[in-house]
């Protein structure tokens, strides 16, 4: 255990092979944003919209964005050029004094590695997953929904509440009682013809792929909601299906225990986008 | 700048010298726990309280305790024999795969620091300062109510909205509207001869100076009550004061813009607790 604990990582630290300092503010109080990518023979997937997301993190909590130069050629330097792989960047607001005041010019850190590539049953693409309603609520603060920043507490308490049940993913709703998304996915209901989303305006991460899906799916002839979605409306929808940026597109064949067809329009996304054989 | 940032920490991690792991979950997701300790001459006020709060936290987060007289001996190792310093101890899940999913058997990381001694002017002690209620909401989530995670990312929006103010101090309402405390204290109200103080079942810290007060009030003949405190409660009291470990205890001479008296209980809880000459 203590052997391989203490190898070194191949995570670059502000452009170096490296670890981080303590007094990191990223560490001290989640002080920053990080970047989850699907990278596939030295190509990252939707690398721009990642580092557009990152931006507008950095813009809204205060944060200097790096130079993104500097960033596509540090993403570029672990990306493995032959095999699958998660790409992970962290952007932090630096070193600081101790104390929840921003330094007056923070620096930011960088820091970029890369974790192996999940692979998942291709069944969750074909016959789709089930998705558990969780009983942990996710407190709501509109200066921070929408963009993915360091202070993830919350999901990994639905991870572990998902834990104790049988489903692949688990729903989250937020104090106000409306559907926010998965652990670590967004949810779209198809209803009526249209394709609805919660809105992201309170609390949760407006993922990478939520927003590929709704930038695509008037190809499919579909107009895209971003709502207020209540848990009721979400079970009475024709279709659900879950989304993140590694896994792309997963239909939901079962709703805390109900059944349900994986539809048509996950199918269809899943063939657009190029996921349909991912599994 | 760069020779600057590039110095060695006086940290201890895991009781080595050094840095943290790129991959730790305190760092992608502010999976764990800090405690912010006064130290002076070689000794730690209230040491045994952070401790405590320490063990609770890891057991709601589900994160091992690290062995306790570890922890003590690398706070002693740390802890400047001569001179007045900040102790900062962090206590992490530890280094996982990817993904917010705790692994099965985690191996906590211990981190061990100084920081400089913040000084005071005398006047916080004497005369009392200025709080100002914010704009900023605490989102709300009983699963880490009371915790000193490290999900820190509403106080340092926090403070810097006060830095646009002139208060030294920031009031924040939770999303219900009700009094939480400050952006890093707690916050107590004198009304008709009780001490009154948040709940913090919703959101906030459980400061250790904040529990020290309510075990200490007995001896001065008040009886205390944690509950849910409106902001106009808080106002219409015969006295405010705020309180954190660093600090101690500081009258509320003014609440946003509203002159009012510095109590009495607030003195005679410093006089108690040692903190009258501490500015």
């Amino acid at each position: 255990m203590t052997a391989a604990r203490s190898t070194t990582t191949d995570w670059l630290v502000d452009g170096i092979p490296g670890r981080v300092d303590p007094r990191d503010r990223g560490l001290a109080y989640g002080d920053g944003l990080f970047e989850t990518m699907a990278a596939d023979r030295g190509r990252i997937r939707w690398l721009d919209h990642h580092l557009e997301r990152l931006a507008d993190g950095c813009r809204r909590l205060g944060i200097p964005l790096p130079d993104v130069s500097t960033l596509r050629r540090e993403i570029g330097a672990v990306c493995p050029a032959t095999a699958r792989a998660v790409v992970k960047l962290i952007v932090t607001r630096g070193v600081s004094a101790r104390g929840y005041e921003p330094p007056d010019a923070p620096r930011a850190t960088r820091m970029v590695g890369t974790a192996r590539w999940p692979s998942h049953p291709p069944s969750y693409y074909t016959h789709g997953i089930e998705l558990r309603t969780l009983k942990l609520r996710l407190g709501e603060n509109p200066a921070l929904a929408g963009i993915k920043h360091l202070n993830r507490l919350e999901q990994v308490l639905a991870r572990i509440e998902l834990n104790d049940r049988s489903a692949q993913e688990g729903l989250l709703l937020d104090t106000s009682g409306f559907v926010v998304g998965g652990t670590a996915s967004n949810v779209f209901a198809v209803s009526g013809g249209r394709l609805l989303t919660p809105a992201i305006r309170r609390c949760g991460v407006s993922g990478v792929m939520r927003r590929v899906v709704l930038e695509s799916c008037g190809q499919l002839g579909l107009d895209a909601e971003q709502t207020d979605l209540a848990p009721e409306a979400l079970g009475a929808a024709d279709e659900i299906f879950v989304t993140n940026s590694l896994f792309g597109i997963w239909p939901v064949r079962e709703l805390d225990g109900q059944s349900r067809g994986a539809g048509e329009v996950a199918y269809r996304l899943q063939q657009l986008l190029g996921y349909e054989r991912h599994g």
